[in-house]
């Protein structure tokens, strides 16, 4: 199987139309429970700056808003740079689908040709056994995208039922696959909602926003090893309806790829 | 002096010029090196929405880029809610300048009618005096935009020169002002940058993104007691050109306010 057969590949590939215009489709391999899982929006979104023959650089920042359920069928990526300046450049990127012409999906990304600098991590992984001491994650009833994800929880249960929702789990696609912008941006969505490891049960949740940033450029990441990346997890606050999730993502041998934020509408 | 009078007041002030639009003016009181101070800019970002004849709801998150610098002037602000669903709203805001058709700054945010659910705040606030067992830190040769804020550092410096860059303090607008949103997302701007907490040395910064998620709501903030916020900030990670900040804000009585990301763009 080559790399362009994964199933990830196929679900976040987009069909250049027109200057600024990509065409999509969603994937059946990543539906989540009622639209596609947001993982996998988010990499579409990125996808589209990354084949954009006016893109500059690496991807600093995005941030993916999910205004209302994607339906199956067609996306339309409509990704302009609003802004390029000597180094940085700002993207507006939109997704629609065909007979709606409001967006399902905005976001925004800077994009930014790096130079060597000065450069330390403050946040270095959490001191954890490799990812084949563990067991992958399995639910009774898995939603289809969660059997594209090997997840494996270092601690006892992703259900702590504690007082803090911290989680730690090794995370890789299902195939492996090379770690990659897109695939680090859908790792980005992939931890088990908040609420469901307060609470001990899952009930209704919806991400209204999410923000990742990235600390690793290509060259650092085509030499990153392994296909799984560790990712830590937790909330600050859950308060009348939204509660937010903070992520840390590293791969195997160390190197912070992302951080990414979100927050989280939610009925209890 | 009214509260309209505060500088602060004046400095996000904007005019409703047509449908979606407003007009506005850079603050000398807030200027920083070569533009405006970038959390008054997010403030008045985020008051065009709050202003907006259709905005529902608080705010919940918002992004704001800053895609080149604001030169000092006429600020005109374009603001459209992009999706309006039952109880959420998503927002688009760009800023531009006359003679600059290009956005100096592309921006999203969510509100949403929040509803009484179940509640719990993870990230408490750290112990420590209050702000009166603290003294203001002057720097020798303030910008302007720092005269605005008192900033107390309850740890003894802010330049850390350690491997950690967190940092945390206490602030205030000057003088003294109620909290409330956009002050809270200007003060998610006004921590040190944390190159200069691990340098020891201010070299030259400029954030490109930074994403707000808000943990109170009107009924709460409005309960919230004193003027300063306590402020906790710190980097993940420093890598080729760029490196992040996050922060927590709380009212004096522990409530959390909101949670911050930026990425910045350095030279060192």
């Amino acid at each position: 199987m080559t790399e362009s057969h994964h199933p990830f590949d196929r679900a976040i590939a987009l069909t250049p139309e027109a200057p600024n215009l990509f065409f999509g489709r969603t994937s059946d391999d990543y539906w989540n429970a009622i639209s596609p899982y947001g993982g996998v929006t988010a990499a579409t979104v990125l996808e589209a700056v990354l084949q954009h023959p006016d893109r500059i650089g690496d991807p600093i920042s995005m941030t993916v808003n999910f205004a209302a359920a994607i339906q199956g069928g067609e996306l339309i990526v409509h990704a302009y740079p609003a802004r390029t300046g000597r180094s940085t450049q700002h993207w507006q990127i939109e997704m629609t689908q065909p007979g709606d012409k409001q967006p399902l999906v905005t976001a925004t990304a800077v994009f930014a040709i790096r130079r060597k600098t000065w450069g330390d991590i403050e946040s270095r992984m959490p001191k954890a056994h490799g990812p084949q001491a563990f067991q992958r994650y399995l639910l009774p009833k898995p939603l289809p995208f969660l059997e594209r994800y090997d997840i494996r929880y270092v601690d006892s249960s992703p259900y702590a039922t504690e007082e803090e929702s911290v989680t730690q789990c090794w995370i890789s696609d299902v195939p492996p696959r090379r770690l990659d912008f897109p695939s680090i941006a859908a790792y980005c969505d992939s931890f088990i909602p908040r609420l469901f490891v307060r609470k001990g049960i899952a009930s209704p949740v919806s991400t209204v926003s999410m923000s990742i940033n990235f600390h690793i450029d290509t060259a650092s990441l085509s030499a990153a090893q392994g296909t799984f990346a560790f990712g830590q997890a937790r909330a600050n606050g859950f308060n009348n309806g939204f509660y937010d999730q903070e992520g840390k993502l590293w791969s195997e041998d160390g190197l912070l790829l992302a951080t990414t934020h979100q927050m989280v509408w939610f009925k209890d």
